[in-house]
């Protein structure tokens, strides 16, 4: 017989991951380099250096060590939240009634509700280690600005954290989060970069995006002495280090002899499910196992199912260096959606390269029907999720009903990224049915695409 | 050589308690009976069947049973959000340079943020198998109220939730949550009870009391069929279900032979304070160790520190059965604190008889120290901590420093109630510098003292 297997499993400390694991190292087809906007040459260290930390940017170009340790400081505070609990989803499975056994790894038990503090710890980390004093960047949804908050405090550095001016009106708790958290919060487009004073001069009454707050961010980082740039998603860098929470999935999997068939994690930049399918992936790569990889997107933000593989900036005001991904296009304007974290017209360059490959597969699913699985699972595991990680646990369900259908037993496994605590106002409009299921029109991706750069 | 602490001392399933601690059983002076209101005479069961649940009403009435069995219906939902960690404060140890050891216990890590909970599933089961069908309670701060909804959502139970109107008003993200469990809130007073309806017609804009709410859930239940009422603390039977955190933080040191010489406990009706310390108490009252118990309560509403012994009732409307206890009198209006969980006026009467008996110290802390404490716990220790479990952060940290300053190596023990998540509007007024810290004259005590009952 089989031992029995805790709703709960728990690494120790001592069965941490002490590395992060860069699965472009497993990869035949590496993803394609990034290009430096000017020259249209693949960049340099030298190129991102006045931008990131030097760390950062050497785990950016490296695709080929397969591991790479993580400094004792970062596994100090690692301890503080991890290893975060994978969990098994006994009450979802009697509820649904299915054959299927449904996994969960649960990453919002830090305060800033999500897995982003995994990555924004290692980049404080980093940049105190630099010598720098200060860092800078923007935050949409607020889990980004939440967690960098947290780090900088815990690592000694100053933040200034541009949040996209309809969300600080929005989100007076994240707000107030990132303010106690020691963290200058400035409500964007503002008076405090030139990019930000020229938006204002065009348009006074914009409500922001999150193209404008990157821009300023990157503005003050370039124009402040031992100051650099962090973010948080997207870039490989992000996605090695969010590498931990495939790597405890693993693990803890190892240890009770499970193997999961069908790997789920929702999908805006990337980070997240990067992290979480790499050490699954890559011995899929090398034929050692035969998983299911679905990556959950938003119907309303939809750039892996409809998007298009090519050269993209990471941002509207098209200052970033280019990416080769799927993307929707720099210009793309996603529909209003709660999901703040998976309102991005790309996806990693990673991930991007490995769908194309067809190694992953992708769905779209639509706001009201997340929120649907997201008030269930939350009344029936106890656990209220965040808008992004519910778009996982809609297909999770799909899955596991699907299982019931044909009878197999399959071995689920998904992301849950976060808590919604913050995200009550999310909560309240679908409560009272004021939610938009908007799905882009060919016309509007068309104007997208317009965007795309020709190179 | 000892074994080395991990940072978070998690308990196996296995290793969870199997009965709820009775501390009464293992007390010479017992606490004082409930006593009815109109007879004086000790109340019995069938007085209180008609407000509570069948098996409440025996635990309430129950001195002397040491362990009582946790029915496998309850253990099994504890198993979804338990065992909590227990936590090394290392990070702490280091920012105070204190030669003291600091643990606390974590209960904020489920979604309705608060020790809450394990009373609020324990009630939700208990009124299930009574064959009832729905529950009525009130909320002040929306800890109680959001752990009911979960255990009602989760136990199949319709839910009514009287929230005073200016808490429902300040705190939107706590009516949202309580709706999105499926739960009916109702900003109290309303028109929907006899007792609303007539507080609303002498005071069409009050802006609600806990008093008040307690009268209208309390109406509900006894007119409603197959309905009972639920409270989140004071009773002894409410304690009874807390001791579950006292149980497995001793589960934990007796594993790691630790053994705490100081135990500190936020006090606002007592029931994080009771069941924290069960298990070391009895252990005290026989003679086998010489911990230090410390209640910490607001200065603001100093039921401990500067109460009196006496039977007062419970709610404000004065319809409870007599509780002999430490209170500041039924008709005592504390000053505006953000910690709405500790604004009561009197406290549970076992840990009033042992404070009375002098096995339990108190200290009274002022507001802004507590958030100066609160905030600095966060930046440490990466917990963003709620304002109530924050008074016990505050002589936790008192404790450490003078243990620097006298060179002690004492292990201290605290109870960590929950997360500040959903009281941001708390920490923005900390931040803006627009606190209160007002003490209640001896005058204003003087007032609350003449509404204690004459018997």
């Amino acid at each position: 017989m089989t031992q029995h297997i805790p709703t709960r499993l728990y690494l120790s400390e001592e069965e941490q991951p002490k590395s992060w694991f860069n699965l472009r190292a497993f990869m035949k087809n590496k993803p394609a380099p990034l290009l430096h906007p000017g020259t249209l040459q693949p960049a340099t260290a030298a190129d991102l250096a006045p931008v990131f930390c030097t760390e950062c940017v050497k785990q950016e170009l490296d695709d080929s060590t397969p591991l790479i340790p993580i400094p004792d400081g970062i596994l100090e505070f690692y301890r503080a939240y991890r290893p975060a609990p994978l969990i098994r989803a006994y009450f979802l499975e009697r509820a649904l009634g299915t054959p299927a056994e449904i996994y969960y790894k649960h990453e919002g038990t830090n305060t800033s509700g999500s897995h982003k503090l995994n990555s924004a710890a290692a980049q404080a980390f980093y940049a105190k280690a630099d010598g720098l004093t200060s860092l800078s960047t923007e935050t949409g949804a607020g889990q980004w600005g939440s967690a960098m908050a947290m780090a900088c405090a815990f690592f000694g550095l100053d933040l200034t954290v541009y949040m996209v001016r309809v969300s600080a009106e929005q989100k007076p708790y994240r707000k107030a989060l990132i303010e106690t958290y020691g963290a200058q919060l400035i409500s964007s487009p503002s008076n405090t970069t030139d990019s930000g004073r020229k938006i204002l001069a065009d348009n006074p009454n914009t409500s922001g995006s999150l193209g404008c707050a990157i821009s300023e961010a990157i503005e003050k980082a370039v124009k402040t002495p031992k100051c650099r740039y962090v973010l948080g998603s997207v870039l490989n860098h992000v996605l090695l280090h969010q590498s931990i929470i495939g790597q405890e999935c693993k693990a803890a999997f190892d240890k009770y002899g499970i193997k999961p068939d069908v790997i789920i994690g929702s999908a805006g930049g990337g980070s997240n499910l990067g992290g979480l399918i790499a050490p699954f992936m890559s011995e899929k790569l090398q034929g050692k196992n035969d998983i299911q990889f679905i990556a959950v997107e938003p119907a309303s933000c939809p750039s892996f199912t409809r998007g298009k593989f090519a050269y993209d900036f990471g941002d509207t005001a098209q200052t970033t260096p280019l990416i080769k991904m799927y993307s929707l296009g720099s210009g793309f304007i996603p529909s209003a959606n709660h999901a703040g974290g998976l309102r991005y017209h790309g996806m990693n360059s990673t991930l991007s390269q490995l769908y194309h490959d067809k190694f992953i597969e992708a769905r779209a699913v639509t706001q009201t029907a997340v929120f649907d699985s997201a008030v269930k699972f939350a009344k029936i595991e106890g656990i209220l999720p965040a808008p992004e990680s519910s778009h996982a646990i809609k297909v999770a369900i799909d899955e596991a009903l699907e299982c019931k259908r044909t009878g197999e037993k399959k071995v689920i496994l998904f992301g849950l990224t976060g808590t919604g605590y913050f995200d009550m106002s999310a909560y309240s409009a679908y409560n009272n049915n004021t939610m938009s299921d908007h799905i882009p029109t060919d016309e509007e991706l068309e104007m997208g695409f317009a965007t795309l750069p020709k190179c």
